[in-house]
């Protein structure tokens, strides 16, 4: 009998962190683990290479007339810094209190297990499942899928399936499935600011020249306005208002903002006016600073007015928002705002466009949308409602998943998520954790779900 | 006969850093490296603790009518930070051009072997010079000199002189001989503001708080005017305008603002209205940013809303402002502007006073100086205009030495500061050096005055 915690205890050991060059074993780890998990399932696997971290692909291909579906994870995890602040050590898994602790738990090492064991479980008890099954892992979805595309249009035929099933995303309560029917997109910069030509001595110095830190404190301060808005012209311009359904079901999450602002430990929110807390993750963009650098950072006192002074900066889109827009209207603002006397290095980095998929029978689903599709979500609803209790919500969701779009421009393919983790997981910070109930309803759902595909 | 630069080299190989504790052997093995010089000699050495580095005391002691010269030094240097940025390594020395590179080879370890050298070879010459003579080395200074107040308190009877002799000011050009008559106080500030309880995902969470960055950056960009001046009530109330004599000195220095540019790599330059950039560093205080943290610095994108934000600060003073005083101000201010939603821890680092020093026979001389003050101006007006072939220059300078303060509060003492190091020195900064040709003025001119001195 497949055991999913032993299984996911194993999976998370590989410190496979993919934006730092330094774990490359971990990367290698985990790929040699799936690859080791898919054989033993019977699937056909190939460790697809790309520019950077190979994706592994998995197939179990029966008749071509079964349903085809493509479930998609990530096996890269997010960098554990900051260390010191782990209660136990990040690539070393504990259970403690109903949670599996450590990085890559929630994000996505555990909700990928949750269906890896679902498959299992199927095919353990009717090795003839008709249904066609297709597993795709990347490496790169913390770094922004950058090589996903193109990995995607060289392994089209690979690919000819139905819809994408996959569980990167969230859920509110322990007690309330939750499927997410979009994601914001995002870009990704970083500038840097450049002073005088070496670092100088505050006191030689001081009073002369303008000092790159406080150029980046001034050029970063008129990014807002008071109210928590973005002061950039041109940045609200594509954002489509919400669907009064959409609105309607964020209600019945019943989410207080109490616990919430408790929760973060927040005196208050600095929400846009007209926008709840909740809806502003969902359906408002944002900017955001992700890091300051610059001078000196040790113990005790250095006087130095340092030559450059940085900031990594994110926006997360919402629908009809495009990156590349977007990212034109910052860098026109940056460009224009940076004082004089410094000089300004703008470096692009990752960017994904904003995704929805509307569920069947609301007032906004497309005409055309897949039959497979619809199928897909109709058991969801009904095994959700049995294994949960209640039927599930339909919610965007504040986080991105930029290979969405991918997957939906070369494959023309939709996709399923059902969410998997919550908001104390601690998801891309400290002491990350997923939790075994959650993960035990997501295994019977998923089998569900599947068993109701291959039945037609 | 005493190799002052074989001497100096093995100094700067003791990585003597007095902000970091990783450095302790360092500190321990420059305090015996004087130790040794000094006992060779025929001083009497004592290494006197103090509640951190203990601060070498070294005393010639003979007919208590000679007069009594205290030498002031410190043995610590700043932290080498950023190391990848010296063309040699920080703490092995090397000539090259006619300078000698090295972490503290200008500050001060180089500019103490002057007065070292010239003390050797005067009693080389002349073993019953009829002078007392105390050497205080300290290991504070570029940590503020925190407990070198209580040393004096407590050692008042082995500092009984006439003044203190020091260089730890710095020059010009090669070619003019400086006297340093004021020097800027100080006051160190670290703050660090506080947002939500933990790092956040900035795709879950971001846009319903404010992001601590969003928050130091605002507050710190609250701190200047446009036109380069400190925005803050009360900062400049006790400043007090130079002097004419002040001014025309200055003007004679013949400093020109392309070069000064140049030098820094700058395009323009940022100084309050109506002074110059010279004047600026002199007679105006500051507030600088020292360095910014926060977030996530590493390789790539980490999209992550910091828990934590902080900010180190330096202001420099002039007369008469106090410490005290401009704290106040500063702190009343970041209280005052902090945004709501974050918390604002202050620290408060170490702090130094102004310090000024008139010589004889200028408008504003004080009617009751001491003559071997006045002795000590003269002596040195003769034996610079000798040595560098034109007359010194009487400036005040932009750094701090707090310590003057606590001389002249405890043993009553002002000082005679003979500058010695230039502008391109990269003091505080990576490749820090010490010009060859200035050090062997500075020990022809010491010897001179020292001499001048002995003969009354």
């Amino acid at each position: 009998m497949f055991d999913p915690i032993e299984k996911l205890q194993e999976y998370v050991r590989y410190a496979s962190v993919s934006a730092d060059s330094k774990f490359k074993d971990g990367m290698v780890g985990a790929q040699n683990f799936l690859t080791g998990i898919f054989t033993g399932m019977g699937f056909q696997v190939q460790v697809v290479p790309t520019a950077l971290h190979p994706v592994v692909v998995a197939k179990r291909t029966g008749d071509p007339h079964w349903p085809h579906v493509i479930i998609y994870g990530h096996y890269d995890v997010q960098p554990p810094d900051p260390i010191a602040q782990w209660r136990t050590p990040p690539f070393d898994p504990v259970i403690r209190r109903g949670r599996i602790y450590g990085r890559g738990t929630a994000d996505n090492k555990g909700p990928l297990m949750v269906h890896i064991t679902a498959v299992a479980r199927l095919l353990e008890k009717n090795p003839g499942l008709p249904l066609n099954l297709t597993f795709i892992v990347e490496g790169e979805e913390e770094i922004g899928s950058k090589n996903f595309k193109s990995f995607l249009q060289a392994n089209r035929h690979l690919l000819e399936g139905d819809f994408i099933y996959m569980s990167d995303n969230g859920i509110l309560t322990p007690d309330q499935m939750v499927v997410t029917v979009g994601l914001r997109g995002m870009i990704a910069l970083e500038i840097e600011l450049t002073g005088p030509k070496m670092d100088l001595h505050s006191g030689m110095h001081g009073g002369v020249l303008l000092n790159p830190l406080q150029a980046l404190a001034e050029l970063c301060a008129s990014l807002h306005t008071p109210d928590g808005r973005v002061n950039i012209p041109g940045f609200y311009r594509q954002v489509v208002e919400p669907e009064p359904w959409e609105r309607a079901q964020l209600k019945k999450a019943g989410l207080r903002k109490e616990e919430y602002a408790r929760f973060l430990g927040i005196s208050r929110f600095h929400t846009p006016p007209g926008y709840t807390p909740f809806e502003a993750i969902r359906f408002l963009p944002t900017l955001e600073f992700n890091g300051f650098t610059g001078g000196y950072q040790g113990e005790g006192t250095k006087t130095v007015i340092p030559s450059k002074a940085g900031a990594k900066i994110t926006c997360r889109l919402v629908p009809d928002q495009t990156p590349e827009n977007v990212r034109d209207c910052v860098l026109k603002a940056l460009r224009q705002r940076c004082p004089k006397g410094v000089s300004l290095k703008i470096t692009e980095q990752h960017k994904a466009k904003p995704y929805v998929v509307i569920p069947p029978d609301r007032s906004n689903t497309p005409k055309d949308q897949r039959p497979a599709l619809a199928n897909c979500f109709r058991a969801l609803e009904k095994a959700g409602t049995e294994v949960w209790g209640q039927p599930p919500l339909y919610l965007r969701e504040g986080g991105s998943v930029g290979l969405l779009a991918d997957l939906k421009d070369v494959l023309g393919l939709d996709a399923v998520m059902m969410g998997l983790f919550l908001p104390e997981d601690n998801l891309h910070a400290p002491n990350e954790s997923f939790h075994l109930g959650v993960m035990k309803k997501g295994i019977e759902t998923s089998e569900r779900v599947l068993a109701a595909l291959a039945k037609g």
